[in-house]
């Protein structure tokens, strides 16, 4: 038996739907199958109206991109979805009627208890859960961020107090975001004035505290996503958890601060080399010689970036910076990942 | 007696030497004199001598800039240092001989118990030990934003942890920061690679973690020098304070998030009616009407802006958004309120 058969006897292959499949994530997730070498059978992409027509490639396979709302769905095994909150809102029932198991990257279930929010790095177990609702919610870019750094961290002693504030790239607003920093960019290079359309207000040369709608209180509703979301991976339901989100004039690349204060002292040191070890981080922590995570440097890169590590011993906490490529480990790449456990362990 | 002629008696006149006086915050120094109708009788103006020469006004006053190794300061009565950590360990024991009262906008006396870390509106009695030294710091952008804001919320309740990150823009490294983040982001616009000479790393469109060399620990020099001036200044010398300090791809007009956990609680509207009636706030926390302060917002402006207060009750904390013009209130103001008060009270 040639190798090939074997791998197709012994590694069935699946349907799989992509939904936004020409928006930022969706395209990265196409990617990123190919990339992983995800067994594919065959191919839905699914898009607005505006965007379908187009081919895309996924290894050998060439997929027509479909209209989502003549999208039936039929066959398919897993459906991805990276269209946003209200896309998924509107499919989420749909596609299940199809059968397929949801991989949602929006964050439209985050709160929910009964659908898993899964980092296969740090809770796959919880993964089981998937068969509630056949539906499991990739998290944001900053709570997979944190929940890759935080676990092992609390291998060492429980967490008493996070503190949290993002950097965040304009590609987190998908395609029209980059489109808007670039246009205000070169407008203001240009002595020219210049107007905003996705962001609330300028962001080119600029920095905005605010990452989705407010809610009563004055969390965002982005902000309250992440700690839900974080919540339910680290299996921490109490905890406090304050975070600040901002917008910052990046294209790519999520950065974050990080403080947490632990029930037992956990030196930098310690911390270190925990990290140093620990699945799906690289620790990039030399300040001797200025070697420190950057968005840039992380553009690309699969591995959450973690960095400047210092003690506050007065306050039992530590302090550290982390990056993490918010399209491909932030969206994309975790998402593929849940898809490799679920057919790995489930389907 | 006319108006002018009683102003003249009640209100003496002096000489004031500005030394940095071509720099991003010598010339505003010179502005801000202007402005607040600072009682300048003479004005001498010192610079490096490959920016000697220039001819500089100051209301009525036109002065002439002169180098600064030829500077003897005859006759000044204030003296304000605006040219760094380096100039001032050159400069100050010179301009003392002269018998001038140094302000010091940089931080390189923060950490002096003698020398006193003023913010007019926080702590102006601690002003009286300018005596000690005849010298007195006026600290960097984010103490002072931290200090204003801060102050109002001890009265409350008394601080019990603090954690701080910056987002902290290219102006604070003077004009070759701002020159090398226009360079970087016409190259890129351009499709050209670039280089950097000012930051340790491309700052266009990206994030560096790094604003001052690292010390022993990993904290840097200039965190360090926030953290020392702002304990002087809230008269805080224990509670644990976390800051870290963020260069964004920004020119003007630093932003801050800030925890601060206190000893009681203190709601958000209890926090929003002390911070709306305190010195040198101003409060623009609207989320209903996406209402928040912005970097773009506060350039041009001498409060420090202060938004998106909420209260996390599990942590006894509050949460909020800060921005500072960082050339302005963030050093320039601050030095020639200090400067105020001097002439007040004491010279």
């Amino acid at each position: 038996m040639s190798l090939d058969a074997f791998r197709t006897m012994s590694k069935p292959a699946y349907t799989v739907a992509v939904i936004g499949a020409t928006g930022l994530v969706g395209t990265e997730i196409v990617s990123v199958l190919e990339q992983r070498q995800f067994p594919v059978a065959d191919l839905q992409l699914y898009a607005s109206l505006r965007s379908a027509g187009a081919e895309m490639r996924c290894g050998d396979l060439t997929a027509l991109v479909q209209p989502l709302d003549e999208g039936h769905f039929e066959g398919a095994d897993i459906a991805l979805l990276a269209a946003g909150e209200q896309v998924s809102a509107e499919s989420v029932e749909r596609v299940s009627e199809s059968g397929a198991v949801i991989i949602d990257t929006s964050q439209l279930f985050a709160g929910e208890a009964d659908v898993p929010v899964i980092v296969p790095e740090v809770n796959a177990p919880a993964l089981v859960d998937y068969i509630n609702r056949r539906l499991v919610v990739s998290p944001d870019a900053p709570a997979i961020a944190l929940a890759v750094v935080l676990k092992p961290l609390q291998s060492l002693a429980a967490i008493t107090r996070l503190v949290v504030s993002t950097y965040e790239p304009v590609s987190g607003a998908g395609r029209a975001g980059i489109d808007e920093l670039q246009r205000q960019t070169v407008d203001l290079m240009n002595g020219r004035s210049t107007d905003n359309e996705i962001f609330p207000q300028r962001i080119a040369f600029n920095l905005l505290p605010q990452i989705g709608e407010f809610l009563a209180g004055g969390v965002s509703h982005d902000e309250c996503r992440t700690v839900s979301g974080l919540r339910r991976i680290l299996n921490e339901p109490d905890c406090p958890m304050s975070i600040t989100r901002v917008r910052a004039p990046l294209f790519y690349g999520t950065g974050l601060t990080v403080h947490v204060a632990t029930a037992e002292t956990i030196s930098a040191a310690q911390a270190r080399e925990l990290l140093a070890g620990a699945p799906g981080i690289f620790l990039q922590d030399d300040v001797v010689n200025a070697l420190y995570p950057t968005p840039a440097g992380t553009v690309g890169q699969d591995a959450v970036y973690v960095g400047r590590i210092r003690a506050d011993d007065a306050a039992n906490a530590l302090d550290f910076w982390v990056t993490i490529d918010n399209v491909r480990k932030g969206a994309a790449v975790n998402a593929v990942q849940v898809a490799e456990l679920l057919v790995r362990d489930y389907l």
